[in-house]
């Protein structure tokens, strides 16, 4: 058994799979034999662990409100904290290059890898193995998430911060530039009519999180 | 057995979770008890579903691909066709107003509740019940989508006609306002450097296929 699967707590029947699911597309060349097909499934089936998971523990939350809390759960900031909690970074196989550049520091591979672990085993143990393995790691995230206590929520903080201050609204607006299939989001923070910063990610949400950072080190509420 | 069951293939154990799939939320005012919280849950079972049979069935596929597929496959004209072949229209519950003002003929409700139905059956038998069911659906869906034949796929008949015609490029700018949580898609199609249309829609699919009808429209392959 490897360290990953003693921290996983699942051994894999196919040993193939789980090298299959730790090896980037840099190392083989082909977009096949990487990853990237595990990491599909595995995405769908974190999205489905999870709604299952809020949908039964938060029966008070309407759709709108199991949507947020989703979204707060599965991101890759909380997929990379549990990819370093299982040392993922050690095991990702990169091609020679991309080794030198420290694409092992990336963490949104980091997360796209452990998506494509949860893909494997569902492929061959089924839902239930998988929800099990998958609850185990994030619940702590989740619980985190549904008391709003994720430490990255800056929107929270700057919320927080400006009502102490001052009775004004906080509006963001967001945009999505999806040409050449990058999803570039971008996020303008307005406190009352003023623009005061912008972010930018790979997501609405992270987008206004960094929205809401640079507000918040403009306010001098972080250090910049 | 309803007639929706017969159709389904699939009994309910407990039939108010059918009744709740099928409860507009005009009915009772709130969130909680309509279809809503079902139709999140079933989104996802739907996902997942979808993913691993295209996993399984096209080996040779990238990610890239599999993520194309998949939405062309999970989106609200495949399952408000669907929808029509289980008459769903007849047994969904709305209020007064909402019934008279021809709720029922909203095909994105129709897929609201297929949703729901799904995130039932998942709920009270598991995950391999629901893809059984999914599957025996939608299966003939996929294979259309898989051949490139799903009718409404207007991108590839533009794509079709021009190539006979000319040999230039068509391409698509897509655009993304997520304010106020609307999120409405805008699409720009380009024959060569000429901007062609424009396309709305909920998602960027639905903006692009707009788009190319438009232009369809436009060069008289489709009457308007």
């Amino acid at each position: 058994m490897t360290d990953i699967e003693k921290k996983l707590g699942y051994r894999f029947k196919n040993p193939s799979l789980l090298k299959l699911a730790l090896t980037h597309k840099s190392a083989t060349h082909d977009a096949i034999y990487c990853y990237e097909r595990l990491e599909f499934l595995g995405d769908a089936v974190l999205e489905l662990v999870v709604s299952k998971y809020l949908f039964e523990h938060f029966p008070q939350l309407s759709e709108g409100e199991l949507t947020n809390l989703r979204a707060t759960i599965v991101c890759s900031e909380t997929l990379s904290k549990v990819a370093e909690t299982l040392n993922l970074k050690r095991y990702i196989v990169f091609g020679k290059n991309e080794k030198k550049e420290g694409f092992e520091n990336n963490k949104s591979i980091w997360s796209d890898v452990l998506e494509a672990i949860f893909g494997g085993i569902f492929l061959e143990s089924g839902f239930e193995m998988a929800e099990k393995i998958v609850i185990n790691l994030i619940e702590p995230f989740i619980k985190k998430a549904a008391e709003g206590k994720l430490f990255y929520d800056y929107k929270t903080k700057l919320q927080e911060f400006i009502q102490r201050e001052k009775n004004i609204e906080i509006k963001y607006i967001d945009y999505e530039n999806l040409e050449n299939n990058l999803s570039r989001f971008k996020s303008e923070l307005y406190i009352g009519k003023n623009k005061i910063s912008e972010g930018y990610g790979n997501s609405k949400k992270e987008a206004q999180q960094e929205a809401a950072l640079n507000a918040l080190k403009k306010l001098g509420v972080i250090e910049d």
